[in-house]
């Protein structure tokens, strides 16, 4: 059994279900399922919503960082409310990204893989990559 | 040993690297670094704006659906051009959200799992849940 | 005295300037930087900083909308507490705009006119125009 | 007949619009509605669909500024090709904000005013106005 390598990055990967175990994205996104399918909130996740939900998360996390110097934005994790702020913002930026990919079913992690594919294509490393 | 059911969902979870195998997060995140080191592109991946970046491209997912009806919107994997763009968005936006972590030293899967147990504090799901 | 052609664009203007008397922008954009000032708040007011705030203020607008069915969108101003937040974070986004153009030196009354002009070329309308 | 202080900002303003003229906001909005009338856009342009397109405006004009450090923020406009970039997505942010509020019967100018109020409410000068 071989290990894909945790840096093929770009590389299309093709390794089994069985090589990798329980995949912790899908662990999340069955919690993120259960959490709205417990408060019946399902008829509100539409993709539309959930897109929108998705861009007001990312936005929060954009607030706590809108009047910091570069500096300060830096440093943001050693002040332990702020970074339990971002900790949390995060989460539901995430959050709102597994439910949208559940809902529309999508792959987040394979659509990745070949989103950096197409991306190494568009914007090719200046010099040769790390194999060499 | 114990698997952690996938439902538990909101309970932080403790279950060893050996029972998951290598996690997919992690993978994502080393690829993400990986690209951006391979272009020298560190010194604009700040959290300040990485989480511009983010937001950015969490308004391209919606720009797709700005337009739609909630009824379009539900089958707009159907359309195979629309269903790859929206692929590659979210794409984009686990990108930066991977990214931002790694530069913040935040592990996205435990803040979530954190997070859920917060949120189902806010929000008590209506019934017992579904071990009942 | 010649009628300034606003470039007519979709406009439907015909005044002149002096028709027009204090222009509500102006008047507006003073305002606003009169309260930055007295709060000695300039030095964080920077392009950068007031770009990110005019999109989280711009999402906060979304929030509200973001569970609402078509339906109750199009009734909001009817419930007079949503009615009010949904004209504050309004105020917000223009606030933040203005605050923008003033320290880009940009007039925004006249790049909307010069972008309708764009757009016209751009976006044909189907059918003779309403003067016909 | 007194003209109101172009600097009174956060007070309330009672004059007549004879006092002002013909209101540019009034000007620019008759230009949005009219364009999207003669393209027969209506049915697009819903509350929550034009929250949606407004955030994704602002998000454009965060996009040209993301990757670029405080100082090239601030000379953005030196560059003749980025700032009139800028200037279009100013005015693409404005379109989508006149546009709402035309259709949810909101006076941008007055929600700015009545915010300014109470705002000073909240963040008090730290000295006495300029008036003293």
């Amino acid at each position: 059994m071989t290990l894909p390598s945790p840096d093929s990055g770009a590389a299309p990967d093709t390794a089994s279900d069985t090589t990798r175990g329980p995949d912790v994205l899908a662990e999340l996104t069955g919690a993120v399922r259960a959490f709205a399918a417990e408060r019946h909130w399902e008829p509100f996740h539409t993709p539309k919503n959930l897109v929108m939900a998705l861009s007001v998360e990312a936005s929060e996390l954009v607030e706590i960082f809108q009047w910091m110097t570069p500096e300060q934005a830096a440093g943001v994790m050693a002040d332990r409310d702020v970074g339990e702020h971002v900790r949390e913002e995060v989460a539901d930026v995430l959050a709102y990204l597994l439910g949208l990919c559940d809902v529309l079913g999508i792959d987040p992690a394979q659509a990745l893989r070949d989103k950096m594919v197409k991306n190494a294509r568009k914007y090719p490393a200046p010099q040769a990559p790390d194999e060499d």
